[in-house]
């Protein structure tokens, strides 16, 4: 690498404070390119939110320099905001061939695969925007067709994992290309932004194969039994396995479960996984086939109460019903804050009869200590961009990079928004730019905020009492009321005596406030809420929302 | 054992749907105990609520029978409920001395003290009440003192182990009594309850030690840094390890959060704790010393609120900020549902430049598989009743003491609130006593019931809508309104238009019943309902809770 002073900025705009919502510019001048565009999932505090997607802001007001957008995977943490970003600016989409069927799926139901230019890219491959090249480099994770992505800028060369593990056996195509990021450490890279996800975890993540051998184990001896699977819908390796094995033993294939049929079927169209004939029927069909004949691959392993495994768990299925003897593989780990959640669907199932297994039946997509190690010693970057984690994992990640022997001042740890300007001679945060998440609740888009998410808790910790009064709107005489209702407090029937009260308290209120000749109503509504709040917090310890209404005639 | 007809009966009032509530009665003719009362922790869906208590109506309807309350260890879901049991039961209760120890700091703070008769029961010695003997077994647990019950009843020996783990090296006392155990099955055991927790993880749990040597290593690594260490503050065991490491390496301890504080106490005076002079000093004195002299045991290892070491985490703790350079120890595993509280901590901890330090530094209280099987081994029983666990756990247990030679017919899966009859010659399920969850909230103790979660549920999910108007008594004219007041629902000022559409689709819906001549307010409340339901629906595909008002003048 010719040394040369040229700066370019990445600049991520979600992901790190809000883990899910990956998605990363990277600017020169009047070109700005877009690596990924994910949503997460709404933390439990996010109370009736959706769906978080990344704030774009900056995109918007910079539309016309952005070239296009750069996807690495298939996953919903990658791909799942791109249909709310392209209303808001239209841009091509380059993404591998699965990773596009899986893109183009989101676009048909948002009606915009019309409106979208999308381009193909092959593993190998590079593409142009602006003054950006793109290649895409082979890697292994737990959705086929992951890319990590060498980004040539004027600044040198930056090394975009992706999400990433090392399978030198995987179970769709070649393992990732090592000789790649070999050759790209010789001829020198600037930055490595690397996955962090398992980097606090020792060793090496075993190959997907590995739970293929697991499985078969589990099939042969449950063979008098039927199986049922619950997986990652986007885990097509996993779910090919699972065929495999079925098919080995003489089973037949009935896949449920709407994510998981959508999955299966535009990885089938695609070529990325092979079904043998006659093992896939269709969920009618079983009935005409006796239960050690069936295997069933469904969603829900994440204890989702919507999702096909948990609605059977619930008695609620319409087409599964549990039976004793069955036996429920869960070919996955829960995701941290969904273990309540698998508990009570295992549960359900165990009470059923059926025999509950999720031991070994699982392997992570993410790369372990010793991998990541490989790839930056392959690499040899400059700087070291930590991403994809929690920030404990990218502060674990960053003494890593130490130890590989990028000093400590070249690892840097962005938070949303930051706006990274580096060169060969430095990488500094020079501005910040509107970042983090937006959330979606039903057709609103960032019309909930967090006023609204206190009251939710508000509401939801408490329940709420409201007091209606109606004044003579020329002496402000009570002419009705106080009427109370309250909804989340203690039931009806118990609290007969202390509406009565209650509404007694009110009666003083607005007593003092006439002899004190208020006729404000906001001072007689706060009035009214101190006083009722009082009242209540003395009587039960509980801080309802109260909301004083009152109306004149 | 002789052979005989008496049949007792086994009735588990809490912990089986609801992990955490251990409670059960054990039943001859007039004679009734209880082996432990415990709390359980909310769920996230049950909004609002503080604790979860037993429903204890089947012994307050037969408290002239209930001879005394023994119990096995002093965690919240063995004696969380004492005090709420004791308010409806005046019974003498019987545990070893640490055990009592923390529930006297229970019934203080409830004011119990001195009403409640108490025995301190020591390990190997034997209690009488009514027909029944118990005698308290030394055993293994992540807090010490634990005891298994053997209790002799007219029907034969139950065996209760309570929650336990063989641990051959403890830090604290003996190794359990293994011996006892294979004298009782000598003489024959009629039914085991053992822990079942743990019995889907194969082998053994390593001993408490293990965990001391893995901090040693981190102590010394770590020697020139000041060491924070969160963990139970009910192990007191972990505790005296960590003040030996800091003893070693020369550094002070200072004991922070509540809790932590009142059970460290509590266990030095006993005798439990032994913490080497000039060792402990106080939180005030901290700032006497370097910070690598200094090593803070604190609670919050569940990411909990209000504990200690989130608050360190927020920058809201009053006395200690977290400095870059600080090593912070999890001496803990997560608590299925407090994974994603705990990663936030571990997060803003790492942000701050503090190194977070979470493998390798806990083991269980429970047995695994190899130890399950130790002790039906030894104890031989007629019939196995699983139980402390998931249900899916109950269901492997129940495998597994097949696997031991337990005919299936004599292995018994209860469920909360079944009376188990059981006698040499067989074990039945004869009848269904009130059992399950009461909710505690403020001051109130089950006066929050389903319905008014459900409301809270609807609330925080969507919010609120309240629609008030005010009509004439005599024509039911619109006089007032309708007011639209909404909570929890959008930021008020981008939903203006809404509003007032709102407000028109209500005065439609008025009109309507006018000009049908409908009068009743039921069916003039339930027409709003639906038409502003329908009308909010259709524009944002979200359903708030919506309350009609009407009040007439």
């Amino acid at each position: 690498m010719k040394a040369n002073n040229q700066s370019v900025k990445i600049i991520p705009l979600g992901g790190l404070e809000q883990i899910g919502m990956n998605i990363t510019a990277i600017e020169y001048e009047d070109h700005i390119i877009v690596v990924d565009c994910g949503l997460a999932f709404p933390d439990e505090d996010m109370l009736g939110i959706d769906l978080v997607i990344p704030d774009i802001t900056y995109l918007k007001e910079n539309a016309s320099k952005v070239k296009g957008l750069v996807i690495t995977h298939g996953h919903e943490d990658h791909i799942g905001a791109i249909p709310y970003a392209l209303k808001e600016i239209n841009m091509p989409v380059y993404a591998t061939k699965l990773t596009m069927g899986l893109i183009e799926n989101k676009l048909r139901e948002h009606n915009l695969l019309k409106s979208t230019k999308r381009k193909v890219v092959k593993h190998g491959q590079s593409i142009n925007l602006g003054c950006f090249r793109i290649e895409f480099i082979k890697t292994n994770h737990s959705i086929s067709d992951a890319a990590a992505l060498a980004i040539y800028t004027p600044a040198g060369v930056i090394v975009h994992t992706g999400d990433f593990k090392i399978d030198y056996t995987p179970v769709f195509g070649d393992a990732i290309d090592l000789g790649r990021f070999a050759e790209l450490g010789k001829k020198g890279v600037l930055a490595l932004m690397c996955d962090s996800t398992n980097c606090e975890r020792p060793g090496f993540t075993p190959s997907e194969r590995t739970v293929g051998r697991t499985l078969d184990h589990l099939f042969n001896e449950h063979i008098n039994h039927r199986i049922i699977v619950a997986t990652f819908a986007s885990n097509v390796d996993r779910v090919q396995q699972i065929i495999n094995c079925a098919h080995k033993y003489g089973k037949k294939v009935v896949v449920e479960g709407r994510s998981m049929v959508t999955t299966i079927s535009t990885a089938a169209e695609l070529g990325y996984i092979n079904i043998p004939k006659k093992t896939l029927i269709d969920i009618e069909e079983m009935r005409n086939y006796p239960d050690d004949k069936i295997v069933l691959i469904t969603t829900g392993s994440q204890g989702e109460t919507m999702a096909a495994l948990s609605r059977m768990a619930a008695s609620v299925h319409r087409k599964v019903s549990i039976n004793p003897g069955d036996v429920i593989i869960f070919s996955s780990h829960p995701i941290p804050g969904n273990e309540k959640a698998v508990n009570k669907v295992m549960n359900d199932l165990a009470l059923k009869g059926a025999k509950v297994i999720y031991q070994d039946t699982h392997v992570s997509g993410h790369a372990c200590e010793e991998e990541i190690k490989l790839i930056y010693t392959l690499t040899k970057p400059r700087y070291a961009i930590p991403v994809h984690g929690e920030y404990h994992h990218l502060m674990t990640h960053r003494n890593l990079a130490i130890e590989m022997g990028i000093p400590k001042e070249n690892v840097i740890i962005l938070h949303s928004g930051d706006v990274l300007s580096i060169s060969e001679k430095q990488a500094k945060v020079t501005g910040k730019v509107p970042a983090g998440g937006v959330f979606v609740d039903g057709l609103g888009v960032g019309d909930v905020g967090n006023i609204v998410l206190r009251d939710r808790q508000l509401l939801s910790q408490n329940g709420l009492f409201i007091v209606v009064v109606t004044l003579d709107r020329y002496n402000n005489m009570l002419l009705a009321g106080p009427d109370i209702v309250s909804r989340g407090f203690v039931y009806v029937r118990e609290s007969e005596n202390l509406m009565e009260e209650a509404r007694n308290v009110v009666r003083d209120t607005l007593d003092r406030c006439r002899s004190k000749k208020i006729t404000d109503w906001g001072r007689m509504k706060s009035s009214i809420r101190d006083d009722l709040g009082d009242f209540i917090w003395k009587r039960m310890k509980r801080s309802p929302m109260i909301l004083p209404i009152i109306t004149e005639v």
